[in-house]
C-alpha cells in the first residue's frame, strides 16, 4: 500500500519538504521551506495543513530556518530561536499541536549547551523526534481503531485526517489503512468538505493512491446517505479536543455528528493525544478560527457570491462529547464520560 | 423593492425569455428560447431552474416552438404539440410542475378548434395563465407565510426558492419579501448549496438586489450556527411533496431538517400546490435525480476530485414529514399530520 509522506527533511537536511496541498489533486508539487516566513506562509495558506502535520512542519522548519543563525552567540541564537518559535506558533490559531510543538522546540533551545552547533543538533533531533513520534502515534491509532472497522465497512469521513495531515498514516484514516492492510474490504465516502474541498482533493487522492475505493459526495448529501443505509460508521479527526471530550474539527463535522446520532450510526474521532487540550475544560474554551471571505466567494477565479452579500467562514466547529461515540488516541479507545484532565489515562500533550 | 422576473415573454411574444442562471452572479445574461431543443437544453443544464419556473418555461417555450408549425393541418399540429410537450416534460425528472404544466398544455392542444391559429392562441393564453397563476401563488404563499417571519427574524434558507425559481416573488423567499415590504427587519443566512451553489450565486444575488441582508455560509456551517443561537427558523422550498408531507428538495435540505429538529428550530417548507403529488403516497415514490460527476469533480475548469475516485451526486433528498414544522402553500399553512390526497384541503395540482 502506497501511503504518502506529507512532511519530511530534504535529502540534504537543509529544509522541510512538504507536498503543496493547495495544488492537489491536479498537480503533485513538493515545496522546500527554509525560512520562518516560508514556514508561516505555508501553514497560513494551507499548503501544509492538518493539526499534526503543521506541528511537525513548524518544528522542522524552525531548525531549517535557524541554520543561518549558526554563527551567532549562544545567547543571541537562543533569543532568535525563541522569537522564531513564537512567530511560527502564531501562524494558525485553532490546533494545539503547533504551539505544543513550538514550545517543545523553544524548551530545547533553552537547554544548557556549550555551542550553537550543539543546540542546533539537539533542535534537529527534537524535530526529528516529533516526526518519528507522530508516525508511531498514527500507527498506534490505526492499531487501536482497527476494532472499529469491520470487514465490509462503509465509512464516512469529513475533511482530511489522513497521511496528508500527519507525519505518518493519518489519524481518522489510520484505522482504514490498517484494516485494508489486514485484508478487510473498506469503502469510504468522503465529504468534499467546503470550502477548501480537503475531502474531494486530499482524502480522495491519498486513498485512491493507496488503492482504497472512495466516493466523493457533497457535504449536504451525507445525511440522506445515512438515511438510505449506505453508511455504517463515521470516522473523523480533530483539531483540538477539550478535557470533557468536546471536539473541535473542520466545519461540517458537527452536522455529521447530529445526523449520525439521528440515524443511530457511531461517530468516532481519531486524534493523537497532542490534540487534547487539558486546559480547555470544554469546547467553549476553544478559539474557532474565522477565515476570509474569498474561500467561499471565489471558485477557481470565478465570483460565486455577489459583492453585496456577506460571508461567514468559520473554519471549525465544535461537536459536544455527547455526540461522540468514542475517541481513539495512540493510547487506546476512550468512551464517554471523557475526562482528559491531568489525572486521565490519556497523556496530556507535552 | 426590486424583485427579479425570471421567466417572461419577449416583447414580440415569439420566445420565452429567461435569465441564464448559470452565469449569475458574475454576469446578467438573458436568453430567448424558441425551439423545443433550446427549451430542453435550458432546463437540463439549469439555465432555468426551480420547479415552478421550469414548468412555466416549458409551457411558454412550447408555444414559441409551435409557431413554426402554424401551417400544418390541425391533426398534424396536434400531434406535433403532443410530441413536443412530452419531450419537454422529460427534460428533468424530479419536479412535478414540469409534467403538470406540459400535461395542461397537451390537454389544451387537444381541445376542439377550427384552426391551428385558434389552437395556438389558446395555447399562448394557457401558458400565460400558468405564469399569472404562479405569480398569484407566490403572492399568496408570501401572505400566508408572513405570520411565520417575525420582526428581527434570522432565517436560514437552502438552495434558491426565490424569484429566480418561479414566475413571481418565489416560494421560500416570498414570506421574506412580504415581511420586508411590511417594514420587518429580516436577516437571511443562505447555505451556499453545493454542488451548484444556488444559494451563494442566486439567493444571495436576488436578496442583495432587493436590499435584504444576506450572509452566505458553507452548507456544513448551518448546524453550528444553530447551536450558536444565530438562526431562528429555516424556510426552504420543495421540488415535490408527497401526499403524507414528505418533501423532496435540493440535496442538503434533509441535513438542515435534522439539525433544526436537534436544536428545536422550526423548519418551514413553502411551495405551490402544484408541487404536491397526490399520486406519491410518501417520499419513497419520488424519483431522485442523480446528476453527473463533473458538478462535484470540477470547480470552474479545475479538477478537484482525482480521476480514480468515484462521485455520487444526488440532486435532491427526502425530508420526512415528521421533521417538517409546517408547509405553506397558496391555500394556507398546513401542519402535521399532512394529508394531501384527493380529499385534502390543499388542491391537488391541475
Amino acid at each position: 500500500m502506497d501511503v504518502i509522506q506529507a512532511v519530511q527533511w530534504t535529502p540534504a537536511g537543509d529544509a522541510v519538504r512538504i507536498i503543496d496541498q493547495r495544488q492537489l489533486p491536479g498537480a503533485y508539487v513538493e515545496r522546500d521551506l527554509r525560512t520562518v516566513e516560508e514556514v508561516c506562509e505555508a501553514i497560513r495558506t494551507l499548503s501544509v495543513r492538518g493539526a499534526p502535520a503543521i506541528g511537525i512542519c513548524g518544528a522542522m522548519g524552525l531548525v531549517a530556518a535557524l541554520e543561518v543563525d549558526a554563527d551567532l552567540s549562544l545567547e543571541a541564537f537562543r533569543a532568535c530561536a525563541a522569537a522564531a518559535a513564537r512567530r511560527i506558533a502564531a501562524a494558525r490559531p485553532t490546533a494545539v499541536n503547533l504551539p505544543w510543538a513550538m514550545e517543545r522546540m523553544a524548551r530545547t533551545a533553552g537547554l544548557p549547551a556549550t555551542s550553537v552547533h550543539e543546540l542546533l543538533t539537539r533542535l534537529r533531533a527534537e524535530a526529528s523526534a516529533i516526526l518519528a513520534e507522530d508516525r508511531a502515534m498514527c500507527d498506534a491509532i490505526g492499531a487501536h481503531g482497527l476494532a472499529l472497522v469491520p470487514d465490509g465497512a462503509r465509512v464516512l469521513t469529513h475533511c482530511n485526517a489522513g497521511a496528508l495531515a500527519t507525519g505518518g498514516i493519518g489519524t481518522a484514516l489510520a484505522p482504514l489503512y490498517c484494516a485494508v492492510a489486514r485484508g478487510r474490504r473498506v469503502q469510504v465516502l468522503a465529504d468534499e468538505t467546503r470550502p477548501l474541498l480537503q475531502g474531494a482533493r486530499l482524502t480522495a487522492w491519498e486513498l485512491t493512491r493507496a488503492g482504497i475505493e472512495v466516493t466523493v459526495i457533497a457535504d449536504g448529501a451525507a445525511a440522506s446517505l445515512m438515511r438510505a443505509g449506505a453508511i455504517d460508521l463515521c470516522l473523523v479527526g480533530a483539531d483540538r479536543i477539550a478535557a470533557n471530550g468536546d471536539v473541535a474539527n473542520k466545519i461540517g463535522t458537527y452536522a455529521v455528528a447530529i445526523a449520525a446520532r439521528h440515524h443511530g450510526i457511531p461517530l468516532y474521532v481519531a486524534a493523537p493525544s497532542s490534540t487534547i487540550d487539558p486546559c480547555a475544560a470544554d469546547g467553549s474554551a476553544i478559539v474557532i478560527e474565522e477565515r476570509g471571505r474569498e474561500e467561499l466567494a471565489m471558485a477557481n477565479g470565478r465570483v460565486v457570491v455577489p459583492a453585496g452579500a456577506l460571508v461567514r467562514n468559520p473554519a471549525f466547529d465544535l461537536t459536544p462529547a455527547s455526540l461522540v461515540t468514542a475517541i481513539v488516541t495512540e493510547a487506546g479507545v476512550w468512551r464517554a464520560p471523557y475526562r482528559f484532565g491531568a489525572s486521565s489515562g490519556a497523556p496530556p500533550p507535552g
